[in-house]
């Protein structure tokens, strides 16, 4: 296969050599080749004057692709010009692609200037996930042979990451696990904490599989200003919120950061290994950190990458390590895992596969997101009828945000549809 | 008090208002003050033309103290200019002081274009830390009832930071432990590694306290082109030689951070802590980290700065975290324990005091150490009579050096006078 570009032509041996990473067309270079490739077809459309469904189909493609590639290379794709050998995962977040800029999502971040919330679709291109499509809501009815839980159809869960993979290799009697976590950052958890939990439950009980929880309280520690026991004893706390979900017993391992890195050494090898492959420059494109940060939060990503990989479990997993791990979680924290993902093949590991929901919004309105931080944003699972009154009068329709008052429209009140997971 | 100086006079009232870490002299502050005084005791001795060795001892203090400045605050030391709120430790290597530039010490490499080897004196100022005088011996001898040590008595151990402190202590019955350790990069010890561990029993012999012996096999995954469970065996070999050094079986614990990690929540504790103290911009002063490295390497000086504090092991001091730190290792480990020093008083520990030794040259010559990684240049605890008769031949004596050959001078020929601990 030969193809033309704007600028020169590359010829298949040249990209055949580049492949040599086995990731095949999710190779820098397979990637170029599918994006050049997209490029013609978005040409050849546009001259042949096709139907223009079509041709937004295929400029949306495009788009994804361009940033894709420049996730995994950390370069902006130019036709005629292949990628350099040394690839990084870069920001991708709304200075990388300048198209997103009123939205900020990151695993500490979200907010937005539109009273509509984020704009999910956006987030999915800028984030290079694939959307839940009806299809794919169909297929998990099929394979668990269960209606699929409502956070589903309602969208709430709305962007996944290799989902289908998982489902064919589940129809190949090849099992996998769940993974999802928490920063305590409070002693109480909040209604928004709740979604991902609720899901993951759903999850268990109709795919009847492992799950593990992590609670970052060392990462609490690190950002906060909170000292280390504070941020164990609020792990303990919220863990009594999370096991009132009603998980398996048998089948479900809660575990704080501070307590498992000192009780696992299998764990603390997975952490070092991710440390190694990835760079400062990498961390710093992908979570924006800076000189000033502290060297605890620059190496803290590969702690929640870590239970990523089965092995980080020997007592449940018995030391495999090709275990396909599942994480729901809301979609702030897939900074994360696209690193993992990034780092995963490079140790010898699966990639983790994502669900993602949306974010549930504070009681001020959709533009961002319940925070244990502001008590004032947020109804905590701890609070009396009372207090929540309280809080719903004076925060979400009497305070500042006036037009709350005055329109009264039903489409701009919070509401469940949009949960947050941390 | 109050004291002139170049451009303006500070008085004290601002200087006590800026004390308040508790460190007193040792705060910027407090060092601004001290060497503002000592600038303008120099100043007095030049103008009353005093004796040149009273002149030239004063000057020699004031460099030391303004490379105590710079690496407590970042600042260069200006007369009339207060430090600034927000100190760092930065390089104080060769191009922080322009002074050294044909001597490289850091914990990865040590050389000098100096065939008499590294300038041990210039060492000590650039790094600030103090002579082990004639006096200190003394005061060892004393305190231990016991003849000094030969590697004391012939300044093998040449440096330290707190020593009279630690003896202080003892009189006063509170007694101290030893913190040591060894980067496992090869199967094999050399000669020189031994070096600190010879000393290191003799402390624990004649002050009959506890040793801690940190294996960082962690660290060579980081560095080196190896596997976790190499450089694991590498720890298991190593620590097999240390062991034959005849430490005191009951009160010397010897551990590889791979398993002590995973093994104990109090270590890991305090690594987060010393992790939330420490930025980026600190460990790439005095590490010469870039943003190319990995954030395993960035975050890695903390674990090797964990177990100066004693609540780090909990089976040995029943978490007492106030029993005092004292470190024998070669001056090229310096910097990750300027970096504890800088971090202990933040998180409520003692900080630890150091006995620096000098490096054990390469059978090349002295213009570098024995290094494992390069087997050429040392003779390792594993090679036979035969092999080592074959590198003395081949590598120090009939080698590319043909100094050695035709001057023969026993000055120049390598000996034990300078061991190294890496």
């Amino acid at each position: 296969m030969t193809f033309n570009c704007e600028k020169s032509i590359v010829r298949v041996k040249k990209m055949t050599d580049c492949q040599g990473d086995g990731e095949g067309a999710n190779s820098p270079m397979g990637l170029y080749e599918k994006l050049t490739a997209q490029g013609d077809k978005v040409r050849t459309l546009k001259t042949a004057k096709a139907d223009k469904a079509e041709i937004d189909a295929a400029v949306q493609l495009l788009l994804k692709l361009k940033v894709d590639y420049k996730q995994m290379t950390g370069q902006d794709y130019k036709a005629g010009c292949p990628p350099s050998e040394n690839s990084v995962v870069p920001d991708n977040g709304p200075a990388a692609d300048g198209a997103d800029d009123e939205d900020t999502v990151d695993p500490w971040n979200v907010s937005t200037t539109s009273a509509k919330g984020v704009d999910y679709d956006k987030l999915i291109v800028r984030f290079g996930s694939s959307k839940i499509e009806k299809e794919l809501v169909d297929r998990i009815e099929k394979v668990s042979g269960q209606r699929a839980h409502r956070f589903l159809r309602r969208g709430i869960f709305f962007s996944h990451r290799d989902m289908h993979q998982v489902l064919d290799a589940y129809e190949k009697h090849k099992s996998f696990y769940l993974y999802t976590g928490r920063g305590p950052s409070s002693e109480a958890m909040h209604v928004g904490h709740l979604i991902p939990f609720i899901f993951t439950k759903w999850l268990q009980d109709v795919f009847d599989i492992p799950l593990v929880i992590q609670l970052t309280d060392d990462e609490k520690y690190l950002w906060k200003d909170l000292t280390l026991e504070e941020c164990h004893r609020f792990a303990v706390e919220n863990a009594k919120d999370i096991i009132a979900c009603g998980f398996d017993v048998n089948k479900t391992f809660i575990f704080s950061d501070l307590d498992y890195m000192g009780a696992s050494p299998e764990f603390y090898r997975n952490v070092v290994k991710v440390q190694k492959h990835v760079t400062f420059n990498q961390v710093k494109g992908i979570f924006g950190f800076t000189d000033s940060d502290c060297i605890g939060k620059i190496s803290f990503p590969a702690i929640q990458a870590a239970p990523s990989f089965s092995n980080s479990f020997p007592q449940i997993f018995g030391g495999r390590k090709d275990i396909q791990c599942l994480i729901p979680c809301a979609i702030d924290q897939d900074p994360y895992f696209r690193m993992t993902r990034d780092v995963a093949p490079r140790i010898g590991y699966p990639k983790p596969a994502l669900l993602h929901s949306t974010f549930f919004p504070a009681l001020q309105g959709a533009q961002t997101k319940m925070s244990a931080s502001d008590a004032n944003s947020s109804i905590f699972l701890t609070d009396t009828p009372k207090q929540i009154k309280n809080k719903i009068n004076k925060h979400a329709f009497s305070g500042e945000k006036t037009r709350w008052k005055s329109t009264g429209s039903t489409a701009e009140t919070p509401t469940w549809t949009s949960p947050s997971c941390t």
